[in-house]
């Protein structure tokens, strides 16, 4: 194990693209609901609109909202675009609720029951706590805690979370790790002081548009998926 | 089932005397620490404190802090009384902390697990988040999630967390029930909307000192404890 990571006690997981596939979870409901609608395209237009809309909260363009309002905003945005527009509002409503029943990726369960045994784990998520709740309640996912941006009133990448994370749990913040698919993400928790862990996921925004998964060296660690963050962690 | 039961979907449990047997855990950890000390007495006098220091937040007379800081208020207040006022900075801060390993009553964990197949089951306790997932993790209490006085910064009997809890779970009041050891507790969150489940634990403060835990007509539900609640709420 790497020398920075020996005293963390606490590993905080970003949720969506790191242990739950939101892209393969949408495309799929999608697909089963509205079968003519390009669901890759629909998908990733979803997805791009969640930075805009966070960033309009952390300039403090507009008073903290719920994620749930932003993914609502979004979806509304990009309806027409897909032939959607005649959609009801309970159609919507429900729609929206997809990103509380995201799929884990194959190899996250089993990877966080046995990192759960030596560690600490939460979600650091910008996703609410109900939003966080139902989506583990629905997959399994074993959280000791539910942290999310709705408890500290600020969505990552500020200070707040990554920090309030430490006190919260009683710990410094050096023995926290951020365990994230996204290089920003891990930036804004190194500038807090907590240890970073990136996860590949090469295949976030679907298989015709994958990422560049190249090392940095300012992470503490590099690993393929959850799994291999176990077997780097975890003794024998 | 009561019918104003039938629509519950999420179970919030006050946990210290409810879940936990704060009085036996804390005479257990005074007697191996100190054992010239009257630990049974002790254990009265610290939880004596709490709802004094908790009235005081509550009416504005102090500003928020975690029940942990309360806890040892209480403590530095009445180590001298039982011939512990040479107790060091360390060791005070190691005692206080027994309030996160509190054991669970003996039918807590297997009543959870059985609730939680079919309930969001959730904490809705004064405790602080650290402290309660701290003590769930040690005592293998199994929440979907964990809700505290923290996330609302409000404590009970405000009627914030009660509300709290079902905004951010997404349900309406009167689809949370409050289980509780407390008919105060329980006043509260009716207040609200919410349904309630009284828990008796005549032994919460100790076998010299049992509780009155006669019926009242006004809770939805009255049960010996976690195992009643399991067996009244679930089918079969």
């Amino acid at each position: 194990m790497q020398d920075g990571l020996s005293a963390v006690k606490v590993l905080a997981f970003d949720v969506f693209g790191t242990v739950v596939d939101w892209h393969g979870s949408i495309v799929r409901e999608l697909r089963s609901r509205y079968p003519g609608v390009d669901a890759d395209a629909f998908a990733r237009a979803w997805r791009s609109g969640y930075l805009p809309a966070i960033d309009r909260v952390r300039r403090g363009e507009r008073e903290w909202a719920l994620l749930d309002t932003l993914h609502r905003e979004i979806l509304d945005e990009i309806l027409p675009r897909f032939g959607l527009g005649g959609l009801s509002e309970p159609e919507r409503e429900e729609l929206n609720r997809v990103w509380h029943r995201l799929d884990p990726w194959p190899d996250s369960l089993g990877a966080l029951a046995r990192l759960k045994e030596r560690y600490l784990i939460c979600t650091l998520s910008n996703g609410g706590i109900g939003l966080l709740t139902h989506m583990a309640k629905r997959a399994g996912l074993p959280w000791d805690c539910i942290l999310s941006a709705e408890v500290f009133h600020a969505y990552k990448v500020d200070p707040a979370p990554y920090l309030g994370t430490a006190e919260v749990l009683g710990v410094a913040p050096g023995e926290v790790a951020l365990v994230a698919a996204h290089h920003d993400d891990l930036a804004g928790a190194r500038a807090c002081g907590l240890r970073t862990v990136y996860v590949e996921r090469p295949l976030e925004w679907g298989a015709g548009h994958p990422k560049d998964v190249s090392p940095r060296p300012e992470n503490d660690l590099h690993c393929a998926d959850l799994g291999e963050v176990a077997e780097r962690l975890l003794p024998g």
